[in-house]
């Protein structure tokens, strides 16, 4: 097989050897005489894995003891109804800062639940090019919580430092740069993503919160959207997605084997710059739509001088065994969704053709 | 590799082909260069299998056109609050019928969503060993559902004609005997079904609902959790779990070729008689406790005469190459799950090793 270079915004590309040892268990694993998805989440074989992922997650991000760490299913989808349900009692308002596309379906869910407030928009003429400052946040004082994007996946920015919120506990969704880098966990509240991008197969739902948070949290919601319930059970209170968990186990007992998130921290910088070096070398023919310091070290979006060449370019890219690099549907443009997974190589290609394209 | 006979309760055995082809295609799907896991939710290769995924259940359970069929995250726990949330309003009530630990736990979480009623229940000193008569049920005409639960996965019943509700829609939790036999889904208002049995992997939830109840549903609870918003996208609102659904289409592919549902309701009915016939053959050592017309052709539980010989059986089928035969924790004896994947010969030997133990 000839392995693409795949620039995927998510589902996106997972470390090869995370898939080769996948597919070496697949149809028995550990000489059990099945494959994993065929054993009980209730017995030995799995219940390894799953404290392994557990453990791998407390350990690479430095998780301090007073958060509980749950896998989940439903996506940040799924997450920015239950964060409000679970965090947000009546009489309490939650304060959101709009950063794009995915606060704003975040801020949406959130209003259906309870009483939220816009602590802060960047948006200018429909787009969003840059985080606020810590100046422009507006925040209340007295609110359940505040919530915050970290990376926008869409629009290419991402926070460069998180701000101060005070003694009001901070939500952020880290679907798309979870692990990006080393993180202080005890600056949030709460954490969570999706795995599709730097943890694992879809299907899968991180949530990092802070044990007192899920003490507190409400209790005249359904008890399988209460995060005690999952908390209490280990995540075992249902059926965990085995599969999926699994395979989250492979992705970063890779991450670990390669020198953890500060290695991690430094080949994504190095992407990155590669990438913005090539936008700015060429500004006759690339273009960010992003202010500098806001850039997304996970997702670089630029476009080229029209639609018809962008088209031209993304055909120049599969042509070479390049894919993945159209801009979302919503902004058009091109997209490079270079997560811990995506290789430097791939990178550097992707530099080559940017340099060579249209000379 | 030897593979085991495996009897677990879910996630439960798979068809090995179904397998065989996850593992051909780990690396490289179609010759695309990457996983399916890699594969955009919104790109060619996966939506042809998604598509492929729902046109076989379409297809194999013959669901009416009047109805959607979706693939959602959570499991069939989620949608114990999922189904009230959207099709109990308020000043309404909802029948259920208690049948087991399952139906329990169906009743409690819609209890913390709006007002139900319990319509009959045939608990007997905490057990539930049969499944009520048409006689039996106290319905209530204005309910805007009547809830069964259609296999007692952990008490070992399951309906054998489902009840007469009149024109109230009778909703389904038939997570585990799903597709064991043809199914007339014309007399259901809504079907749902954690995967782990007979369709899949852990981590996707099918839901069969007539589409009436989708645009008449709720409309003041979080998007997520609205089943309109799935049947609008088919399922690709958010992220859907890929693999499980891709995986789901292994099986139902092998489903499709060795003939159908007709062909697993033949089958399926040919290893329940095996067993239920060696726990009557030898009445001193085993005992059913479950009557008789409510027997499930899935989960087959049965007693020894004491916990410790219920101890030395598990042990004895498990140095067999038998696994997965010790009862749920909150009842005890043995239980043999014999889903569609679970092969007749296991059956044969596990038939066997009954009919020779302790002489």
């Amino acid at each position: 097989m000839t392995r693409v270079a795949n620039f995927n915004a998510g589902p996106s590309t997972l470390p090869f050897k995370a898939l080769e040892r996948a597919k070496a268990d697949l149809l028995d694993i550990n000489g059990s005489g099945m494959s994993i998805m065929e054993h009980s989440h209730r017995g030995k074989v799995y219940d390894a894995i799953h404290v392994e992922a557990i453990g791998l997650i407390r350990d690479l991000l430095a998780v301090p003891e007073s958060y509980d760490i749950l896998l989940l299913q439903g996506g940040a989808s799924q997450q920015f109804a239950v964060v409000p349900m679970n965090l947000l009692p009546t009489g309490k308002s939650a304060d959101y800062v709009m950063t794009g596309a995915w606060a704003k379906k975040a801020h949406g869910e959130a209003k259906s639940v309870g009483t939220v407030r816009v602590a802060a928009s960047t948006e200018q003429d429909g787009k969003y090019p840059r985080m606020p400052s810590q100046s422009e946040l507006q925040l209340d004082p007295a609110a359940a919580y505040v919530h915050i994007t970290s990376n926008e996946t869409i629009g290419g920015i991402q926070w460069q430092q998180f701000p101060d919120v005070g003694n009001v506990p901070l939500v952020a969704d880290m679907s798309s740069d979870i692990m990006w880098g080393p993180t202080d966990v005890s600056k949030f509240g709460l954490i969570y993503a999706g795995a599709q991008k730097n943890l694992g197969p879809s299907g899968v739902t991180l949530i990092i919160v802070r044990k007192d948070l899920v003490e507190n949290g409400r209790k005249d919601i359904p008890k399988i959207f209460q995060y005690r319930t999952h908390a209490a059970e280990n995540s075992l209170y249902n059926t965990p997605p085995t599969f999926g968990i699994y395979l989250l186990r492979n992705v970063l007992a890779e991450v670990k084997a390669s020198g953890g998130l500060v290695a991690m921290q430094a080949t994504n910088r190095k992407k990155a710059e590669l990438l913005y070096a090539a936008i700015e070398r060429r500004p006759d023919l690339y273009k960010s739509p992003v202010e500098k310091a806001s850039r997304s070290v996970m997702n670089v979006v630029f476009n080229l001088t029209t639609p018809e060449l962008e088209a031209e370019f993304v055909a120049a890219a599969q042509k070479a065994g390049m894919v993945g690099l159209k801009g979302h549907r919503s902004v058009g443009g091109i997209r490079a969704s270079i997560y811990n997974a995506c290789e430097l190589a791939w990178v550097e290609k992707l530099v080559e053709l940017m340099a060579q394209f249209k000379k």
